[in-house]
């Protein structure tokens, strides 16, 4: 039995308090984290909010999380104790259906959520199946790898999937914690990059993520000035948008590419997709094969979210900080 | 001059009749076909009813013309007199834009369309640019080849866009003129083939025409047995239909592409596209390289519409026959 010191609500919306709890022996394939930090992602809050209507309390959040291996089992694979590792979304995977088989352990039908039916990362310690638990390369940073897991890797599978070319022009719709992550990622893939935001004060830092240009989301005008332009967009925002607008501005053959989760069913003519030749499509993150080859890539190229930092003790604070909108771009808590 | 002989309507949903009109000069890039036969679409039925707003009248339908060349410009390339050919929606694009120059001449923005602002194949005589007007394979049964360059591309070209393997299972919604051929193709394809359809008395037929099995349409039940199962649905109904339900037809990964035309817009809930790393795509046919690809293909494999004949003359009782929705599956015209 391990004691593990968390943060936890105890009801939807609940503030979160210190609490206590206990892990049970652990199992031959799973491994143990000492959590160093943890990103604060807005899942966190949808969960807090039991928005989703899976939540359980008393609920610890936490998942995009960052630390070192502090405990084994003897058939854990490819992790040791002492290695920095990090774990997101996905705590485990069966290992065995064809989705794992076949490398896409994100799709497993009985795969195991870090924060639902279990304890995520806002607290001391984590366990986690060892084909999760992925290993950092060793010289990234810390404090700011967290986001990366979850936030990151949500953004960089769907340039994989849509099979993005350095020759083409881009767009990002919304621009926090996700998609000032997905400018990064374009830019350095070779794009021409467009960024969707309707908060002007971001416009200028917006810029100096990569962005090429800003376009106010808000002005249709200025939306139509873009129409026909794009081969990819990818949607970050979790609201109802215009979509045969953004449909709109996608070059012929283009592809609109949601990880936003939209609270009313997209509204897409049939017209517009035949016309164009256009698809709309969405993915949630990667496998743990595809997170280790991300994380490289950023390393290689010093991609890092903007984060603002907080001590988990002030844990409250920052749900509100980001409750108000004012991240900028990506909430850390240090453990 | 050309005197030409056709049929048309001189107002929207008016019955055909005997119409004379003449063509200027044929222009250097210009290719004249002597009709032999002619597939009736229901393309030509929206056409005729002004369904899309854009029919001028006097209106002279067709677009799945078969026949022989009779007068080429004298920069004509590819195409001699005496050489049996097919045209199809369009009948010309402007060969030097973008998407002409990749090969993508469906998607040429100034393209000409075979029955818009000029007359189409129920006539003696039509006339296309070169780049459009197709050779037909020698061996190739010209009395049934007229459906294959518009139905059958259109159910020809998602195959090739959607990546399709022999591996795949595949659903086909909707069996007419479009749906029928899609099963030949798939079943090919190497494919197993799930049909469905909401017309009970055609189910054996679909059978024979290559599906495994076909499925009750209207059935919530048994369309939930193929749930998760499909990894490509083609939709060449043109009505609206519970998307979601066929999203949750779809395999991991699954891709679901329609040709249909839809009165409403589609509603997609994103939440289904993202958890099963779905999408949503429609195309129009394919270019005239990709046409010939597609006719080799149909004669290597015997592949053909089921078709009922009508002399050009009972043209009437043929677009009645297709509005009662009797046809099986694809009438052609006698010119």
């Amino acid at each position: 039995m391990i004691k593990v010191n968390g943060f936890a609500a105890h009801e939807p919306k609940g503030r979160l308090q210190k609490f206590q709890y206990e892990l049970p022996e652990i199992g031959l394939e799973e491994v143990d984290i000492k959590v160093a930090y943890c990103g604060l992602c807005h899942s966190d809050l949808s969960m807090l909010n039991n928005d989703w209507d899976m939540t359980q309390f008393p609920f610890v959040p936490g998942h995009e999380i960052v630390g070192e291996v502090v405990n084994a089992g003897s058939r854990v694979k490819g992790i040791k104790v002492g290695d920095k590792v990090g774990l997101s979304w996905f705590s485990q995977s069966c290992m065995h259906c064809e989705q794992c088989m076949s490398g896409s352990q994100q799709l497993c039908a009985s795969s195991e959520q870090t924060l639902v039916g279990r304890h995520g990362g806002f607290a001391d310690t984590v366990r986690g199946h060892w084909s999760w638990v992925i290993s950092l390369p060793g010289n990234m940073d810390l404090a700011k790898a967290g986001p990366l897991l979850c936030a990151g890797m949500t953004v960089f599978h769907p340039i994989i999937l849509e099979n993005v070319r350095a020759i083409d022009k881009v767009g990002v719709i919304g621009i926090g914690g996700l998609g000032h992550l997905a400018i990064k990622f374009l830019k350095h893939w070779g794009c021409e990059v467009v960024a969707f935001s309707s908060n002007k004060s971001k416009h200028d830092e917006i810029k100096s993520m990569g962005a090429s240009r800003v376009v106010d989301s808000t002005n249709i005008e200025e939306l139509q000035t873009v129409s026909g332009q794009l081969n990819f967009i990818l949607n970050t925002a979790h609201v109802s948008l215009d979509w045969d607008t953004y449909i709109s501005c996608l070059a012929p053959k283009g592809k609109l590419h949601t990880v936003g989760i939209i609270p009313e069913p997209m509204s897409i003519p049939s017209f517009s997709l035949i016309n164009g030749q256009k698809s709309v499509a969405g993915s949630p993150g990667g496998g743990p094969a595809l997170i280790k080859t991300m994380l490289d890539f950023c390393v290689r190229h010093n991609i890092y979210p903007i984060t603002e930092e907080f001590a988990i003790e002030n844990v409250n604070e920052a749900i509100k900080h980001l409750e108000d909108g004012k991240a900028r771009y990506r909430i850390v808590l240090k453990v």
